[in-house]
């Protein structure tokens, strides 16, 4: 492909990895980059580090980043798309107000800039590129330090008012254990990769024992990531398999909820434990999920997310104008 | 007004009892009528009540059905819009397999009738006439002896693939109590008017005491009917009072986790009880779902049905051709 050639930017904004890709007319991966995102110096420094990692990825495809006709990114927090602004992104460092992110990457990439929230944008990508490709109506559910949630009704994103999606909030036992949100009982109070990080800590310190923590500082690293949990689950610890056992029950209670209300035609699996963890565990949520139907006799279709740890990345460049 | 002016004609079939009504152009109500549902005879017994139901509510307003512009029908079970026909009405008598309901209506009566799902007109009614009118999306959550559920996203009603819409379902306690449709910890296992009776008969055959059942008999009925339930409430009945509480607690989970997902404008609390017990308890299911939702800055609003019992009828006419 010549460099002249059009080409699209996408930047997955995440709260530990920054992921870009570059991408042709067709979305074909052209390059892509990663790097850590910055845990110190706010918005600013945030941004710097995401124009860095999109260079990076466009010189990989053989671009300036001012050739792309145009940038894309999913972002946490609330992304609007008419101001450029991206406000309340609380897992990001410094970044509890409102952030002009479309106008700061304007100005250090060249082109326009055009920002969306992630968990939509990976949906997405899974509706247009991936998973999703046969059908009208799809939940997407991105389990990883949270659990978040995409809406495709009749081919459109649905948004509600702009918090629509989270299956994460789905409550799935009242009154139960306590979420990072704040709430009782929510599906991702068992089912986030944080939350179940926090219960292996408190059973550690009642005297469980686990190979968890060990896997993880062989592998240089200070919280459970998803790797930690596979290697773990690979050795068949005990507290790793009963705490992913919980997260399944929760996520087929909680998907099962979210298809009763919807009926939609599919449900795509993604996010970081889900894309690893789908081979292994997709057909026993999707089993749990069919247990709590009320329309037994017709379950929607099961995928994986196809696009795997890319997707959010590749669904940000469908933003950018091409 | 003139009986020449147009009507049209509303039935809401339900398990218990049948309510028609006849409207204007302008959905005013100008005739109505209730009639008992037949408990055996099967779909052609009750499909000769209903006609003989909108002759009286057609009698009172001052028509002959055949003058009717159009007739609508609001029915349980999977009602075919396309064919006219009805089937696996589970709470009807003799009506698991598929009935042309709409065809034998029309031989009994002479204009067109449109049949329709009963709690999606009743949310169609709601939306176009009723407490929902502000909104462009709303819930519709009608709590009678099952809870049953009504979506509507930018004006227009979401059915999914035929069977969206099933709140009652949406699980609140995962691996909970028993749902009369199989599955457990639903939020009609804990707030709908048969799983409630069913609690309170455990309780009693328990030894507990209750006023419950001695209200029943003396108002001649063989269930706990909403009027029963409200009269023990008025007594303070500690059991009613416990079990109402609990069917609150359900729906404030419940609505709250179709909320986190749908991000709709308003919630419209309709039903039996519903209608019923809406300003004494609509407040606290309120409270109760902001307690679980996660954009809380940012709740829904909150109403109880306008249109009341008739709601179901008026919603079942606007299917009819005007």
């Amino acid at each position: 492909m010549s460099p002249r050639a059009k080409a699209r930017g996408g930047i997955d904004l995440g709260g530990t990895k920054i992921q870009t890709v570059v991408v042709s007319a067709r979305s074909r991966v052209l390059g892509e980059a990663r790097t850590a995102t910055p845990q110190s110096g706010g918005p600013k420094a945030i941004a710097a580090a995401m124009a860095e990692c999109l260079r990076e990825g466009a010189a990989a495809a053989g671009y300036e980043t001012a050739a792309l006709t145009g940038v894309g990114v999913g972002s946490p927090g609330e992304a609007d798309g008419s101001t450029g602004t991206v406000s309340g992104a609380k897992n990001l460092s410094g970044w509890n107000g409102t952030f002009a992110l479309a106008e700061a990457l304007e100005a250090a990439l060249g082109p326009k800039v055009q920002v969306g929230n992630d968990v939509q944008v990976a949906t997405t990508a899974e509706f247009k590129l991936g998973a999703g490709r046969p059908y009208r109506s799809l939940l997407g559910v991105f389990w990883g330090t949270g659990v978040g949630g995409g809406i495709v009704l009749n081919g459109r994103d649905w948004l509600g008012r702009g918090a629509a999606g989270e299956i994460g909030h789905v409550v799935v036992k009242r009154g139960g254990a306590r979420c990072p949100c704040g709430n009782r009982g929510c599906m991702e109070a068992y089912a986030g990769r944080a939350a179940m990080e926090a219960k292996a800590r408190r059973q550690v310190k009642k005297g469980r024992k686990t190979v968890l923590f060990d896997v993880m500082e062989h592998k240089g690293k200070d919280r459970l990531t998803s790797a930690v949990w596979e290697k773990a689950i690979k050795q068949k610890d005990d507290l790793a398999l009963e705490l992913v056992d919980r997260a399944v029950k929760a996520l087929g209670a909680g998907i099962a909820s979210a298809v009763n209300l919807l009926d939609v035609e599919a449900v795509v699996l993604g996010g970081g434990l889900g894309v690893r963890f789908g081979e292994r565990y997709g057909p026993e949520i999707e089993r749990r999920m069919e247990k709590n139907l009320f329309a037994h006799d017709n379950p929607p279709a099961f995928h994986v997310a196809e696009l795997g740890d890319l997707g959010g990345a590749i669904g940000a460049a469908l933003l950018a104008s091409s």
